[in-house]
């Protein structure tokens, strides 16, 4: 019986993919799911909807809301939260470089400590220095994996990543896709897809 | 010790309110809590941000998914789903009876059997002889309650429970709210708020 496979659609910016992030390989190696890490932009999704900014911004009651439920969520789960003090964060060059780390194998854990720097410690996910330093952690060649990441060929790869998304019909993140193209929206639906895609594997 | 109480703010309109509503008597019951049926309106709180109908219509790819994910959890649950023709509907006429039945004690009832009407059942709830033919169903006599639903000041009483709604920070349906204040958003979140409520009284 071949491992059942679930991608884990995330983007860096997004508040409830660090919940995700940091407890989705557990939960899959419980339910015996191979997990595919695939970052993407919201940006351009968001963008094509007429928002220039995080709904979490535009509705401010929403947004409210999402940052006390982050606060339960991170108390709750053992999570450190430091709001940071720009939201949403540029998120583009933590994904190209993860885009890299999945050729690579390291994709996983920069993606993890890409998270704990932003929402964790409240750092800027854009500064290339934050990045570089979290490349450098892991044991890194920093230089040369920012040279691959700035390709344009790793480039144009995100773009065809965030088009695959948007084919996919995913709007938001994190979001989940099992290998029949059952797409779930949201970490608190996680179970229900590793859920899924043991299921359809069986 | 007083019994813990959790609000339950609900909208007609609402499919993950028809959720919370078919389950949360039962969640409450196990915790030791007590439920306050609180029916208001979304439209007012929606086109206060622009809105003219349910985001599930403004954004496509997430109306899709949200009816693909009602599909899934209402299999999971044992409960109906036939998608009504009209979507949003006009919840106006059973939230001005639903305050009648907190008045007299068949809220729950009413409200739920509102839900099924309209979701498990695919009819339309803001058809009057749909809300008559419920309120029969259950023993009582329709045109007196209707007389009182439309009184000028149940009328009120439920724009009053709206702006209620809009202080306490509500921003979507259902949300759940304890005693001193904390909002909880989504039927996924029925646990927790039932937690926090217990955990406050104790």
């Amino acid at each position: 019986m071949a491992i059942p496979r679930l991608d884990f659609w995330y983007e860096f910016a997004s508040t409830y993919s660090y919940l995700a992030a940091m407890r989705i390989e557990a939960a899959a190696a419980d339910a015996g799911v191979e997990i595919g890490w695939r970052p993407f932009l919201l940006g351009p999704i968001f963008a094509a909807q007429g928002w220039s900014t995080s709904p979490f911004n535009i509705y401010p009651a929403k947004g409210r809301n999402m940052w006390r439920d982050m606060e339960r969520q991170c108390e709750k789960r053992g999570l450190g939260l430091v709001r940071p003090e720009t939201f949403p964060q540029n998120g583009l060059q933590a994904a190209r470089l993860a885009l890299i780390g999945n050729d690579d194998g390291w994709c996983p854990e920069f993606s993890r400590r890409v998270y704990v720097a932003e929402f964790g410690d409240g750092r800027n996910i854009a500064d290339v220095d934050v990045l570089t330093e979290i490349l450098r952690e892991i044991g890194l060649d920093a230089d040369a994996i920012w040279a691959r990441a700035q390709s344009p060929e790793n480039k144009a790869r995100l773009k065809v990543e965030t088009e695959a998304a948007i084919a996919l019909g995913i709007y938001g993140a994190p979001s989940f896709v099992t290998a029949d193209g059952e797409l779930f929206w949201g970490n608190d639906r996680l179970e229900d897809a590793l859920d899924w895609a043991k299921a359809k594997s069986a």
